[in-house]
């Protein structure tokens, strides 16, 4: 079976999203900062750029992830990425209100009104030997604090942002101590994954 | 001529102290989480254990520093380190008002009432040829937004705090990205070193 992971780029002062939705030009600026190329399946739309150690981390989460979990927040703040998620694998919204005008077009995207366990569960059915990524977003902080998460890679970008949203709020149960990080160094970024159990 | 830098130990949610005041035997669990020594100059009071990559570079730094920049605060709550600092090197305290009974046992205390750069510059004449480090602590931030800070060594700890004193706060010339920084990897530390000039 897979993992269960999380992924972000985060500023170094713990930012995934700067003051008033700025910063993702310098948070995703090491997506194409090399010449190593790494489509996506939609090649066309996001095809990294970077060293070989981080193609070779990317092409591992992309080959390897079978199913997604996201909150509303980032399905409407991507408008459910037009039907086609750059994964192309299926995607679980955690919602109270599922849109009821939705119609899938590429990408299968199921709409969950229970908790997150109930997504991941549901995602973890479908991904198979895959992993599962969730977030990011609020419902990486529900996944962490319910034990859902078992990897957690952080993709430190050399950034300060000085405000935004934080990768890890409201982690009610710290203090949390967890291993010793595999690390990769790309070209701006660190690749830091983190055994959560 | 040396380098002025500033280290933290800091947790993967971005604190350098828990809330309240907790959180130090996780963020300093790292200094004792090897078999490799290095003493510092007081040995008895502090020896590091780490593996061999932590060891140098801790070495690089005790050996390479020549002055110390702290706040007021860090003073207080360390009494003056009883009077010897663990570098053993002079150390220059950033305060609005000087205690007025304070008297030189081993390490040479300076209270410099005038701004951080002040200091710095008192220190860096003081060091020479050597590095002068800054902080940890609001002298920190004040240090970086005025440009005087040309390294940040961060070890990152895999832990969470949930809540505390920040890293890097009121950084008010945000967002500032930096270059990719050197890695080394330690046993529940990851040093990460970036040029800030």
């Amino acid at each position: 079976m897979g993992k269960v992971y999380t992924q972000a780029s985060v500023s170094l002062d713990g930012y995934i999203v700067g003051p008033g939705g700025t910063g993702f030009e310098h948070l995703f600026a090491w997506c194409t900062a090399g010449d190593v190329e790494t489509p996506t399946y939609q090649a066309e739309r996001l095809t990294y750029r970077t060293n070989a150690a981080t193609a070779a981390y990317l092409r591992d989460l992309l080959d390897g992830t079978g199913a997604v979990v996201i909150g509303r927040r980032l399905f409407d703040a991507t408008n459910g990425w037009n039907g086609s998620h750059p994964l192309g694998k299926p995607v679980f919204v955690v919602t109270h209100e599922p849109p009821q005008d939705w119609v899938d077009t590429d990408t299968s995207f199921t709409f969950v009104t229970d908790v997150v366990e109930a997504a991941v569960a549901k995602a973890t059915a479908v991904a198979g030997d895959k992993h599962v990524g969730v977030g990011p977003g609020s419902t990486v902080g529900q996944a962490i604090r319910s034990g859902l998460i078992e990897e957690l890679r952080v993709d430190l970008v050399p950034l300060t942002l000085g405000d935004g949203v934080r990768m890890l709020d409201g982690l009610t149960d710290a203090p949390r101590t967890f291993g010793t990080p595999q690390v990769i160094e790309g070209i701006g970024v660190t690749h830091l994954t983190y055994q959560l159990s």
